[in-house]
């Protein structure tokens, strides 16, 4: 019982800072950032951290704690498959929307894509999910796939999920810091600089370390064995096909 | 016999990827932004990158996989735990002379400390890193810690283990993206802009993404159960107390 509340407490807090990044995002860009069109300008671009935080971190960690929540154990799992699946793919089409965003930015400014280490590592998230999402697929969802096959694959499809999470977030972060040398510049339209803070800039901040705590309390969530969903037909685990064994430090 | 080539496999993978950041970084540094000094100038600021990435990613990293070298096993485990306290203090004395460049070249130039998202993630990072130390010290090494107190405590050490390499690692990324908007801009010196990829962007470009690789493949090594040291004497795993049971997917 106690294990349980404390299970609730973690979701609800993973609930609430998901939810207060989306509000952050949103807020930076609509307020700070002038707002969202789609014409090219760097109003377009604020689509960009929107969709990919909306996407890519926080619809991706509530599919990924999905299973752990113990009200769905009583229940047959293909629908919970099913919910996962589709928040994943929202979440995939969120990240794709971003991409145009700064892409279409780029291109109509005349930028080149693909250039810094943010974007290497975001290209590599993006792509890697697209895999990820195609092999869940193939391997969870068709119902002809073997169980054998099933097995094998899913301590993979975990660590996977956790790695594009990791990626996912070093993405944002960088992005985040990035983007605020570029705007908070010193005589840019009376702006005051980065280095000044700002109330955007601590604003800004708190966002980014809301999102790596988010992404930390969903690897917890994820990597606590006491919270997976029980499963006695099977000796598998979500992380690896041994039982534990080892020492006390 | 097959998981133990598969966990030296990953063993060398790691070593070969740790040492390869450690070579990127000096090289980085020591022939594309000058070299060093430790005179207030921008090459004290250049040690920053190399202390933290050798201290906090490469030496922590290294010392996180100690224990799951099977050919330790079948020795008594206090040496290795102080080879893995011994490690993991090198590191942290990196990681402060890395912050002492930092904060030097700051303060002799009248730039603010800790205003950006990268600095407010690192200072988290060595902040945590520190506390997990003490307190990895007082439960593991203290020859009167009770038995009782390491077994709850170990899960927790390793879990703050593993959050404190993945926000190392992000810090990283947001350092070195940040540093190379810095300097490569375009008529500064003759510099190419980082929008252009001139060579020393694909070089620490390349950099990062080792980075990324290494911190993936230690946590790979980590969350193994597999690949953890068998202690017959005690049912508690580095990850949680309870026995595995989860679906096939």
């Amino acid at each position: 019982m106690a294990n349980r509340l404390t299970f609730y407490i973690f979701f609800l807090l993973c609930l609430c800072l998901g939810l207060l990044c989306v509000v952050f995002v949103t807020y930076w860009n609509a307020v700070w950032r002038g707002g969202f069109a789609w014409d090219g300008s760097s109003l377009q671009f604020n689509w960009h951290p929107v969709f990919m935080v909306t996407g890519l971190v926080v619809l991706y960690g509530f599919a990924a704690v999905l299973y752990r929540i113990p009200y769905t154990w009583r229940y047959d799992k293909t629908p919970w498959k099913l919910l996962h699946a589709g928040t994943l793919l929202l979440a995939f089409i969120f990240s794709i929307l971003g991409l145009c965003a700064v892409f279409d930015f780029h291109n109509a400014n005349n930028t080149p894509n693909l250039y810094s280490l943010h974007s290497w590592i975001g290209i590599c998230t993006v792509a890697l999910f697209a895999l990820q999402w195609a092999a869940g697929f193939s391997a969870f969802l068709l119902p002809w796939t073997p169980v054998d096959i099933r097995k094998v694959t899913k301590p993979l499809h975990v660590w996977m999920g956790s790695i594009i999470l990791v990626m996912s977030i070093i993405s944002c972060i960088s992005g985040i810091n990035e983007k605020l040398f570029f705007v908070l510049k010193a005589n840019v339209n009376g702006t005051r600089p980065y280095a000044s803070l700002p109330p955007e800039a601590v604003f800004v901040n708190t966002f980014g370390v809301l999102i790596v705590a988010f992404g930390l309390v969903v690897l917890r969530i994820l990597y606590n064995l006491k919270w997976q969903r029980p499963d006695p037909s099977s000796d598998v685990t979500s992380i690896s096909h041994s039982p534990p064994h080892c020492g006390t430090g």
